[in-house]
């Protein structure tokens, strides 16, 4: 434990309305989501396979969130490797990967491991504490540049939503879902924050329940008036004309704009699309993978048939609950994400600005001129 | 209790696969639906007051299924009034109302009422246990003709299925929702029963899961090949091509051929026409109401918020439990119906034939028919 002291302790810590992470020097704290709206518990973790774990559990979800936490896993790895006089390269490498497959869809995730990866390739020369400290400072200022990014997009994007305005989104683009303030409800906040009167509707998002657990509690407790209701009611909610705004986040965007987002996505882009709502999407540059031409080639997470036919939440007890509700033995599908088309996206607000159709053209704009 | 020992006991009694209604003369009993698909109780009502509230609380739920309990609680209120010794005229009003009243949107509850109290109109020369008993064969009647209908309407739509299909439902139109063998799932049975091979995909149907609950099991239970989605996957499964066809029951279809259906029926029908699936209309001549010109003259129901933000099923223990999923005091919406415009569709499938458009034409032509 001699080789921890000499280790620099970065903190980063916001309270905890506004980031599911917190970083404590010598462990990373994650706000159970599992848990959430009923009770706050951090889990503390102290190595790379843990986080990894623990975004595959979805502990933490939403992918700047999953990529920030990535970044910290590897931060922690490095650590351990001084701590146990281990070469840093041994450890990383394989943790990198590990944490590069703990969840296939999201981008952000293969993005902060290689900006991690990259930042070791140019400290190799370093004394192994002094390659960890700055390990996690490069973990620290991902999270903080992608809180920055989110509050940059919110200014781009509060433009869009009308004064006074209704606006539906899906599952959970808030602060629990990146470093914090959120990339969808970033633009929400910002438009508030502006002067502006947004309403939201929140589609609860099953399976997960995203919307009515996370984004329901995340609003309320910011004083933005929200709405729950069931993702199969917006269709409703659309004919009646309740909307003036669709904004969401998204997993990853393939350069042509088609984006991947959680389950349920591309039926409100196409219940927008056939009502004239425009439909915006909310996410950084992390999320655009240029590597991907079309949606086409996004690979979707299909996870455990569990999580559709039973339901977790909180017991008349007060206490974590889960309920089945189908018959023993029956088939269920569960892909996790789907693919909205770009031709279905008004407006992608990204931390450089709003981009607009044709997206193919503005996304390579966008990374040629970041080169 | 002797006038009661005059009374001619008319039993009509299918067993539990194929009916939620069993009427045992001097009861009425109904499946339990809340409870299923991990528990088969069934509860016994001798009055319509119970009856209603059971349909109120979707004990039985269903439009034809309503439609046919209201009938039986008919039945049992002339047979109290016979055994208490007062006119049945008196006791059988203020039932009707009561019964008429249990749930707005499905107008097989106002249509079965009307039946009985016309045939009642008929019958009030008669004496008091001659009313009684002709009331219940009139209810037993009501019953056994839309297990009838629910066959010919099966023989009908048989043809729409291609013969190798993946047909996509929502909610439970199923022999759980009728009197018996199910308007949808009528046509699903009638469609393998012709040697097609059907496979179901099942939208769970949030908030209440009479997809995933009602339709999985009563589909399992028939060797029916049936996999069970969340509402928010339909989309994605649209996109990839998968469904030939979506097949859906209806609460009340208006005279221009605008069908309410269960929440998130009007969803499926934006995305069915967006990917150019065929969107068909299982519903017996009594869910067609010709006193509405469009669906903006159906009521739509909307029901408590507990029944969004907490969610029943079973837990781990085997008994009946529930869970809580959204943070406490956040607001709700719940709307319990949405209409599908008769544009969406293409076509109607009643007992009489297949209606296609323009319905209002095709509507008519049924009703003039009829008288």
């Amino acid at each position: 434990m001699g080789a921890a002291g000499a280790l620099v302790v970065y903190r980063f810590q916001m309270d905890e309305n506004s980031s599911p992470l917190r970083w404590l020097g010598d462990r990373l704290e994650m706000l159970d989501q599992r848990l959430l709206p009923r009770r706050i518990d951090w889990i503390s973790f102290t190595d790379a396979a843990s986080v990894a774990s623990a975004i595959t559990t979805m502990v933490v979800r939403g992918a700047p969130a999953i990529g920030v936490a990535a970044a910290y896993g590897l931060a922690l790895e490095a650590r351990l490797a001084v701590m146990r006089g281990t070469p840093v390269r041994d450890a990383l490498v394989p943790a990198a990967e590990i944490l590069r497959r703990s969840r296939p869809t999201a981008v952000n995730l293969a993005w902060a491991v290689d900006r991690m990866m990259r930042a070791f390739d140019g400290l190799e020369s370093l004394e192994p504490a002094a390659i960890a400290e700055r390990l996690a400072a490069e973990a620290c200022a991902i999270h903080a540049e992608d809180i920055e990014g989110n509050k940059r997009m919110g200014a781009f994007g509060a433009g869009l939503l009308p004064a006074s305005s209704t606006v539906l989104t899906h599952c959970n683009a808030g602060a629990l879902a990146t470093g914090g303030y959120g990339t969808a409800l970033g633009v929400i906040r910002a438009a508030r924050d502006a002067g502006k009167t947004i309403a939201v509707f929140a589609d609860e998002t099953r399976p997960y329940l995203q919307g009515s657990r996370l984004t329901a509690w995340e609003l309320q407790r910011d004083g933005i008036d929200v709405t729950v209701i069931t993702d199969s009611m917006a269709g409703h909610f659309f004919s009646k004309g309740t909307f003036d705004a669709v904004i969401v986040g998204a997993d990853r965007i393939a350069a042509n704009g088609d984006a991947a987002n959680k389950i349920g996505t591309y039926a409100v882009a196409v219940l927008a699309n056939a009502h004239g709502v425009p439909f915006y999407v909310a996410a950084p540059l992390s999320t655009i993978d240029p590597d991907c031409a079309t949606g086409a080639a996004i690979p979707i997470e299909e996870r455990s048939a569990n999580e559709v036919v039973e339901t977790r939440g909180i017991g008349p007890d007060g206490k974590a609950a889960s309920v089945v509700t189908a018959p023993d033995g029956v088939r269920v599908r569960h892909p996790a994400f789907d693919v909205t088309p770009a031709r279905l996206i008004t407006a992608i607000v990204t931390e450089r600005g709003v981009l607009r159709p044709p997206y193919d053209a503005a996304i390579a704009a966008l990374f040629q001129e970041k080169r």
